[in-house]
């Protein structure tokens, strides 16, 4: 018999959120989790309404992240929340996120999951110490031919990783850059709301996780180049970074928000003494093998002779493509099983140790591009 | 507001169904609906523990769609079911559809929709005395780029159509074909569940279904030559039709199953007067535009550019893909506007006619292929 | 030490023709012959100002074929023309042709390589009776990987073949369709210089060719379906043409010169009982090579893993495109080897007898078609 | 009429030179050269029998530079050589061009052009005082698509460039490099006779001289990080170099010889205020052109509605791939142009300047590696 679902809650997510949207689609994929409320505007009346509309007990839309602590603790066990996803604009992460791991809350955050490193590395102290599932959500970690990936790295497939690249290239707030007017609509633009960062922290922090996720490898210095696209803008809408990981292998890491006309063009080649593997986000179900010596092989999501970890991933047969909330749907899964007490891969979700890699990544961009692109370690 | 979700149920898709979980998660996309009962199983104990494992009330696992259509019946409206997809093995789509529209229920049928054309026919004219709702699972149409492609002929953007080319090519049936103890384990190459045709009433009518969705033409007439692979197979798994639509257009139409290793290799190519639309399932969120005397375009999904009701299918922005399910979605999308009395465009879902167009297309291939590749007229 | 050059002439070919240029590149590149003379042209002026141009010796500057054979037999024996390529207008092929081998000269001859199937017929028959070599330029069988898939499929790496698909996918015919006055310029659109057939003619046939070529099975039976775009043009510009090769395999060949802004798009797809191997004009140093249950292959051009005689045809490493020029540089090369008395492969060029196949099927579709899509033999 | 043949001669390219056959069959295509001598081989047995292999004049089969300068300047001048190409090992590049340029030869040679900066500078200085044309071979820029993207900047299609991205990754170093016995014969890894730089001489050049030949900024600073992959290596086989040109315009190259597998995965992106240009070596016929709000395009090689450099370097129709030959003979073309006075565009073919330009990236990159990648201008 499988186990009930679990009771989930959402902090943002409402009306109008893409995100939000993604989330509970992804969610409902597994069939694992129930919504059951959250805080999902912070404005009340839309708020009530929007649970209104998932059909929810009103009673359960809390008017913030207080209200519903105290109101999901005061019911019985097995009504009560157990998940919680925050997905609040960045910089009310870690207040959310700490009060409710500190109330034995599971949480599944957005990323980047706090504004700065040291605030992510409390949130790991937190959550090791209350013994709760916090999973971040590094999307495209969910991606079966991504597993893919890891487990052939993992498994020796391409020997040892002799160089990384890894590449995302956006186009969106080319259009935005140069207005200050339609700029200032953009919260990922507002140094406020979203951090210090735009771009590394946006995307940068992508291609960093999934090198780290696929080869088990620690970036150990980088030095960078960012730029902020006109001078008014104070924040980075370009960057290269050159990496050093474990072991002194070398990589490349190049992101841009205005690489002109780009959709979402994230690709990463991993390199090693035999083979090497290639992946590109926007035809996802597809892993390139290249081997010394020999033919290319396309490998592709669904089939049997994929890793165990890959074949988790795809619910449909080979050719039937699964997309971005598939993705999502498997990190969903993986926080499921975690949560159940099933047995799960520490590659099922990204968990907050990630989270707390991916600032210090930042920040470490950061300090290098302010220090005329200086190597620096993290 | 949004209008209250409609009640939903099932017939088939339950313990271990493929198909029954795409049903429920593209069901789920648009947050229209409530699954609130079904006859998941022909077994009465897995049919109720199936009911129990999505936390319904188990009052509403049917044993049959007669019991189904007398329980919800008895229920006040606002409680009652309102669509019941059909997803059992095609030989039983006939009679359960016939019984639930019958009594008033909407709708949602796999394909092919029936055994034979005059079942489909029949199915036709009491949807239309019963005012309801009947959506057939032709789900490539819920690609965001197919309702482009069908959108950009209808604007004329190409001029007169003047040839089309649809191909379906899959490999699954080939490791099963030789050895038949494993062909009859597949309930597709066994004509008493299946139907008359494996490959052409599988694929075959998609292609067909697509020509027409796309155009706005019809199949006027068509020869076929097909193929069991294998003398003891009595099931086509293997066809080539040449087609004329109106105005006498060529076409060429081609299916495989024993196509080896290929995975959904399902596409579509119009070409008009002065240009032509290129699609492949594989890469859905991709559609060429070939103009005569320009460069060719590469639509991708999305984007404001796209007509509105390819805007209207995608959920995401450019670059995040999204696959199957999504597609599947759509359609669902579309049905709940039906149901809710909302603008619905003819494109939004595949109704009856187009089943009913799909079992006269299998039926005038299986005639022409045995009458030695004459033409036929449907 | 590599055998001295041959010297070669050329019939057509001349001032402003495309294809005459690609004839002389080819013949360069295996550095195995010297052009020496020809009738470059039918009006004398530009005839003789065109050898000047090549700085070629102008008493071999023919006025016509019967000239050139008179004036080349006249010659010492090592200074005399071996080699001819004929590239004049189609309906001017058989006569010439037939001259040169009855005078004991090699010719490699443009495709279609007569009017007539029964042309063809006696070339072959005059050709083994003066055993010379007489070579047909289709062009596409001098690719690598089109050699490779050949080399394979003869291997049994894709086990018996089991269905064929092929198209050849153009659109240049289409702005000139409709206008008279423009089609009166294009000779291909010209019963009286072109022959009997356009589409299948010019197009189709190479893919029957490649179909011969590849699987080593013969086109017994077709039927074809083929159109002429606009009522007053008398040659077909689109065709589909169902097939059925030894051993009763199934095949569709797909052909039109109205596919709307389409280049040359010329692709064929091989299936087999454990995998599949597919290629694709436009992109030529690619093969995939697909396999039951497993990932499949991208082999690509260079590589010392590919047989012997794909790799003979690539003259750089992996990676360094070859194109149509150097697809016919290998032809020549082959009949240099031919000529030369070195071993080769019956793979190296397309002989007579692969001309006379063709015209048998071009003559067999326009049967088929003009009977109303009937069953033919061929 | 068309001018006479340019007499042209090769020093080195001779018994087994791959890149000498290339150089010959480039120079074949336009029919504007007559190979009439050389130095072919530092072997004077060899060096003679390959002139009689080619069925030259043998007196021409000269033993070194100065020998062919001394004969073919003691002869008339309309049979003298005018053209030489300089195909040896790089470390003899400098000496042989600067007596041929001295001695008044054009001169086409291969790349890099020397082994320092400050000799190319000479070269550059010798050219324009004796005013011969002396031509490089950057052999990308010859490709159609290369030159259309050049035009489309220049034309302002994507408005002031923001952003550029090179790359070229290619594994043939990877199974080389450890094995210091194979490594012993492969000349690139020989600083005696490759120069100081192996990845960044041989490939990261091609990318900087894209870059500068395509968008017509200038890099004006770089930092770099290079790996020599194997510590007992001296020279680089891989490198991130971080740009900025003219206009602090930001820019990522990258490349490496150890990308395990790769062939020859040469690919620029140039991203402007409104739209995007991208191009990758291995299917050199497409250009993809992205605008902002607007669908991607993808040009092709051989259309009317190409920039007339694009066109005038494609032979070919449409769909009928040309290659890294015949991206070659495009050079030479522009060079005979050159020669005869003809008018010709400054894209046609990379001149010393463009030798000089890649000599100081050369330097500036390995200055900065050794400096622990600190900014360096150039």
């Amino acid at each position: 018999m499988k186990p009930a679902r679990i009771k989930w809650g959402m902090l943002g997510g409402g009306p109008g959120s893409l995100i939000g949207s993604v989330h509970r689609i992804a969610a409902a994929m597994g069939e694992d989790y129930r919504l059951v409320g959250g805080v999902f505007s912070s404005d009340a009346a839309k708020n009530v309404e929007f649970a209104r509309d998932l059909e929810l007990d009103t009673r359960r839309a809390y008017s913030s992240v207080d209200t519903l602590i105290a109101g999901e603790s005061a019911l019985p066990r097995d009504e009560r929340m157990r998940l919680v996803t925050v997905a609040t604009p960045n910089y009310l992460h870690h207040e959310a996120a700490a009060k409710l791991v500190d109330a034995g809350f599971h949480v599944f955050c957005e990323k980047p999951v706090t504004i700065t490193a040291a605030e992510a590395i409390e949130l790991e102290r937190l959550a090791q110490s209350r013994r709760v599932i916090f999973a971040v959500a590094h999307t495209y970690t969910g991606y079966p031919m991504v597993r893919q990936l890891r487990a052939m790295v993992g498994a020796g497939m391409i020997g040892p990783v002799q160089k990384v690249h890894a590449q995302y290239y956006q186009g969106w707030i080319n259009p935005l850059l140069r207005d200050p007017g339609k700029r200032g609509n953009v919260w990922r633009l507002d140094p406020a709301r979203s951090g210090a960062s735009s771009c590394i922290g946006d995307i940068g922090v992508h291609c960093f996780n999934l090198i780290e996720y696929t080869t088990g490898l620690r970036v150990e210095r980088l030095l960078a180049d960012t730029d902020t696209g006109s001078p008014d803008n104070p924040l980075d809408v370009d960057g290269g970074v050159l990496l050093r990981l474990s072991g002194n292998v070398p990589g490349v890491l190049c992101a841009s928000q205005i690489a002109t006309a780009e959709e979402n063009n994230l690709q990463l080649a991993v390199y090693g003494r035999t083979g090497a593997l290639k992946w590109a986000q926007e035809i996802p179900q597809r892993l390139e093998f290249l081997q010394e010596g020999r033919a290319a092989s396309l490998l592709t999501a669904g089939h049997p002779f994929n890793a165990p970890q890959a074949r988790a991933a795809s619910k449909l047969p080979p050719g039937h493509p699964e997309g971005f909330s598939d993705a999502m749907g498997n990190l969903y899964r993986g926080v499921a099983r975690a949560i159940n007490g099933e047995p799960f891969d520490s590659g099922d979700f990204p968990g907050i140790e990630a989270g707390v890699r991916g600032m210090r990544f930042i920040e470490a961009v950061l300090q290098s591009a302010s220090a005329g692109s200086q190597w620096r370690s993290l």
